[in-house]
């Protein structure tokens, strides 16, 4: 075939260790790096570059340097050899190289047009890492924590806006993106820029699917930082929490759809069949996620008499805590349905209900734990993101179909947003004003979800130019939307500087600063919440954890003893009243976890019944037939529920 | 060559990522049941098992499983291909199989002896995980932590004696394992076992080395829990801490020693240049540590007036702190140094001058992080332990060999032991007494350091058998002598249930329980402590910390303008006196970070003062020209130093 190449010896194993030192020290000094900039912005008051952006920024640069600086010291490779024994790549090859044998491992399968791409560049080869610690490692956490630190009041209070956003929006994004580039993709095969490509509308779709989840991380930082509005910030974060799931089990459904003749054609029956798949893996890996959550609920509740609880070993606690979260994830990768969708109603439900029974030296551990997981895992990913630029052995740029890209992606987040918003007004009491939908289009950042997609199938020639185009989407939007967060906010008169614990106390004293139609509120899907709330409380707070009235005032009577059996002791005693305030602390504390300045709960609480006068469902208000305390609980406060 | 086989199909990319959550899940799996276990039996109070032991025989189990479970449905490999084109192994190999072209990467290079005990068992090919992970990633966290939870005060105070433990004790016990176990393998050659076999001496010290390394966690867990003389717990924890600094360091100037000539016979030079090598190590290794934790100082110490310190932030300051630390573990690793030798260093020098500086947040976070990491690591580890007596592909067991590791290493350690603490007591005035002795004997069990150093180098028949050998040492010292660390402590009927705080002041009280002779006592290498802690007060600490006396009263008065500029300005005002007994607290509250119970530290330290009654060097007492505060401070004290 070729000429012998000679090769730098890979004799002493010894090295191998170094090299993945060299890997790691590289990953670290970015981060470092990233973090004293950080800090150095923050002293300045720049708010134009988050911490990811910076990281990307320097994974770039890194990259360059990497690609460009260390290429001369490489021997080029990109020959292919004949094996004519092997009928099929097995998992382990052993080579007999001049009467010395080796062992390789299986890493993936070529097409052909990439061999020649391919560098041979050691290091480059190195800091392209693992796609599997990318996705089992890397993104759990961050997932996880999403979910761990919904603000639970706020998110449920808008629920049906944010389903809307997340299921319905998606889905439009999904199909405007396909649509878009589909007629760019028509045009380049005109102008034949496509020669021998097959590009199919379901190609596009998929590209749609990928590029419609949102990963608004850098704005909801600053939006965090500037206390901006918390219906915005909840309505965007809920948003992009959700759609990241669904546009996650949409590609895949949709990277599985199989027409069987005409791959152009619809086929109805594949499509259904695409349909079912998505809803049946979306329901999956939420049922899977919950459900080991709840079994970690179980576990820390467990109050049977000869034992001590779990929790008075806070690190088995927090270990058991962690393990099976991440358990939910891995099962669920296991099981064929999605990691990232169980991890992040696992972390739901984990915050709803097994926080509750952690030992408070285990609350903070657990908060702590995640916070700093995501931080690092966060600006790992976007390091390496700013890498693959340059590490990425075979990008192709299109210039057409990158503008196309662009212009998919501006397209299918107005489509998105405002006619959805104008539906969503029509039932809304409270209505999303014109400012917030600006912002809310202008939040549409694309981000690690996005990035991990497309990177996750880049062996076709179309799948590459996506992932291409895919990858400068998110550099652009990271940086100029991330960066344009201030003054964009300045721009559309978003009230800022709101103390999340004043919030909406502060709305009900001046009526200036918002234009929330303030007085015809009522939540909307108040009667989904409701319902849902009504049965949590009597039933599943009771048995999963220490809050809630004990199951025998809930449950009907000829199941006492049952009830009596999962009731926790301590339900009946007078630690009732402290449990179901520890609840409202803890539920407020958790939600707020990177302030750092003391609030006072259960006065927010009560304000924001006040200021905002909807039905905002009580701690308390449902369900309590003979559980007296709670009204001892909120007596001392003011009540001026106007319509309730 | 051989018939062509078939293989299953790899096509599919998925199944990849899928195999990647199963491995995880499978480890995950194990260290839940090793959590639920370990919190079943200390409801029992039962002792016998540590969660090491449990990790351990749970990893044992599932490697059973997998060995003789899966194995049918694999297909078996172990085919060696020829490839005469190539002359060396490149580090990617493209290979065409049926016209489509597969990756494959270097993983390593096989003896042709070891090529037909392949399974090609994929599932055990995927749990016998990368080492560099378990190098780069499972260790240094617990080394780290080893070094940041070192208790500095009580390890100070026994600095002459674990020194001599951890560098005389094991070349000791190298040496009189290398000797015993090479008279074995004379024995063995003379019986015409090892035919064909290169077994030099060296290879014998190789073996003596890494065995030496001993890894007490599972016997200082349980000293923990029962409150063990902290004496004695400060001895064995001293010890095995740098001990394995010692011995990783030994195997690898060991491993690299490389006479001209006749293997077998002696050669000066190249053992001078062992001896060099070791000395040049272990110094480059501790100066990498420490400059980096130096680093990590200034940059949280920063005080330029424009600059919010870095402790405003701290989750930023967490992340510096923590990816710092690793940096100081891969820098040296890159550097051909021994990065376990820099992270014990970088956690000890951390403790000392970063710890001050942080935040509280900080402080309590970088604590929890470290102890949690600690925590899986270990868990970790000891499971793959497990795991790795069934999983591991070539093993031979030698039962001569064996028979020969197991008395070497019990005799090594008498001799490590016992004629070292005869010498030490003739020096120390608070003799060790015997009890100690025999359980310092007894707690010579080994574990992650040894496994690993022995799973570094498994490509020669020897260095195979050395490993089989040295896993069956390790699982039956954790096993038996952790097990039977508890009737072994009433046995030698050594002190339990000492609270750490009332320890010493207790031994004053009441000198019936401890048959330590007091009257005479004077700190051990006192002299060597004093310099030290002397330049350390008085220099260091006023420049890395906030604490210590400012510097323009400790440098001669030529140096007063390079001294105002590097002192703090916190450091003149009245902060001083609250700075320092900050550092009390700190440091007690940092030493005994597994305490939840409150303590009273600066009661403590007079406490310890008065007790001993030994030239016990104070805080303040020290280089305190113009610093009048610090008598203050003091004087609500009472004061005994009966010799000072």
């Amino acid at each position: 075939m070729e000429e012998l190449k000679k090769y730098v010896s890979v004799k002493d194993e010894d090295r191998f260790y170094h090299q993945g030192a060299v890997e790691l020290l590289v990953f670290n000094f970015l981060l470092i790096l990233t973090i004293l900039t950080i800090w150095l912005f923050k002293n300045h008051r720049f708010r134009f570059l988050h911490e990811t952006g910076g990281a990307m920024l320097y994974g770039l640069v890194m990259g360059l340097i990497i690609r460009y600086a260390t290429k001369a010291s490489d021997v080029e490779s990109g020959t292919v050899y004949e094996c004519e024994k092997l009928t099929s790549g097995p998992p382990t090859l052993l080579i007999n190289i001049t009467n010395q044998v080796y062992e390789y491992q299986y890493k993936r399968e070529i097409s052909h047009h990439n061999v020649n791409g391919h560098q041979g560049n050691a290091m480059l080869q190195k800091m392209t890492f693992d796609l599997s610690i990318f996705f089992n490692i890397l993104l759990p956490p961050i997932i996880f924590h999403a979910g761990y630190s919904l603000k639970k009041r706020h998110f449920f209070r808008n629920l049906g806006s944010i389903l809307t956003y997340a299921f319905l929006g998606t889905a439009i994004s999904c199909i405007v993106i396909g649509l878009i580039t589909y007629g760019f993709v028509k045009a380049m095969v005109h102008i034949g820029q496509l020669k021998g490509w097959e590009f199919h509308f379901t190609d596009c779709l998929f590209f749609g699917s990928l590029m419609s989840a949102t990963d608004p991380v850098t704005v909801l930082a600053i939006f965090h930082e500037l206390h901006v509005d918390t219906d915005l910030y909840t309505l965007l974060f809920g948003e992009s929490v959700l759609n990241d799931a669904v546009a996650i089990v949409l590609t895949y459904s949709i990277s599985i759809y199989s027409p069987k003749e005409n791959p152009n054609a619809f086929d109805a029956a594949a499509f259904f069949q695409s349909v079912g798949n998505f809803l049946g893996i979306f329901a999956g890996s939420f049922a899977m996620g919950s459900s080991y959550a709840v079994v970690t609920a179980l576990i820390s509740f467990t109050h049977l008499t000869k034992f001590t609880k779990l929790c008075e070993f806070p690190m088995l606690e927090t270990g058991l805590f962690f393990l099976l979260s991440w358990s939910a994830f891995l099962s669920a990768e296991a099981a064929g349905l999605t990691g990232i969708v169980a991890v992040l109603f696992c972390g739901v439900t984990q915050a709803h209900y097994t926080y509750n029974n952690l030992s408070p030296d285990s609350k903070m551990r657990t908060k702590q734990l995640f916070e700093f997981m995501n931080f690092l895992a966060e600006n790992v990913i976007f390091c390496y993101m700013g890498l693959a630029l340059f590490t990425f052995q075979n990008h192709i740029f299109n210039p057409l179909f990158i503008f196309g890209g662009f212009v998919a992606v501006f397209v299918a987040r107005a489509c998105n947003i405002y006619p959805l918003s104008f539906l969503l007004n029509l039932g809304r009491k409270q209505k999303i004003p014109r400012n917030f939908q600006h912002m809310m289009m202008f939040s549409g950042l694309r981000g690690a979800i996005a990035f991990a997609l497309a990177i996750r199938d880049t062996e076709s020639q179309p799948k590459q130019m996506m992932f291409t185009t895919a990858l400068l989407i998110v550099f652009f939007t990271v940086w100029v939307f991330g960066g344009g967060t201030t003054p964009m906010l300045t721009w559309l008169q978003i009230r800022v500087g709101v103390d999340p614990d004043e919030d909406l106390k502060a709305e009900a004293t001046s009526q200036s600063a918002s234009n929330l139609d303030k007085n015809t509120t009522k939540a909307e899907s108040a009667w989904l919440f409701r319902i849902w709330y009504g049965f949590d409380h009597k039933y599943l707070k009771p048995i999963l954890t220490h809050t809630g009235p004990p199951l025998t005032t809930t449950l009907p009577e000829w199941c006492n003893p049952v009830a009596r059996l999962l009731t926790s002791p301590s339900a009946y005693g007078d630690q009732l009243k402290d449990d179901d305030t520890d609840y409202i602390i803890n539920n407020d504390e958790l939600t707020e976890n990177y302030e750092s300045s003391a609030h006072i709960p259960v006065q927010d609480r009560t304000g924001s019944t006040q200021a905002t006068g909807k039905e905002d469902i009580h701690e308390g208000d449902l369900g309590l037939g003979g559980y007296k305390l709670q009204l001892e609980h909120t007596a001392g406060q003011p009540q001026i529920n106007s319509l309730a």
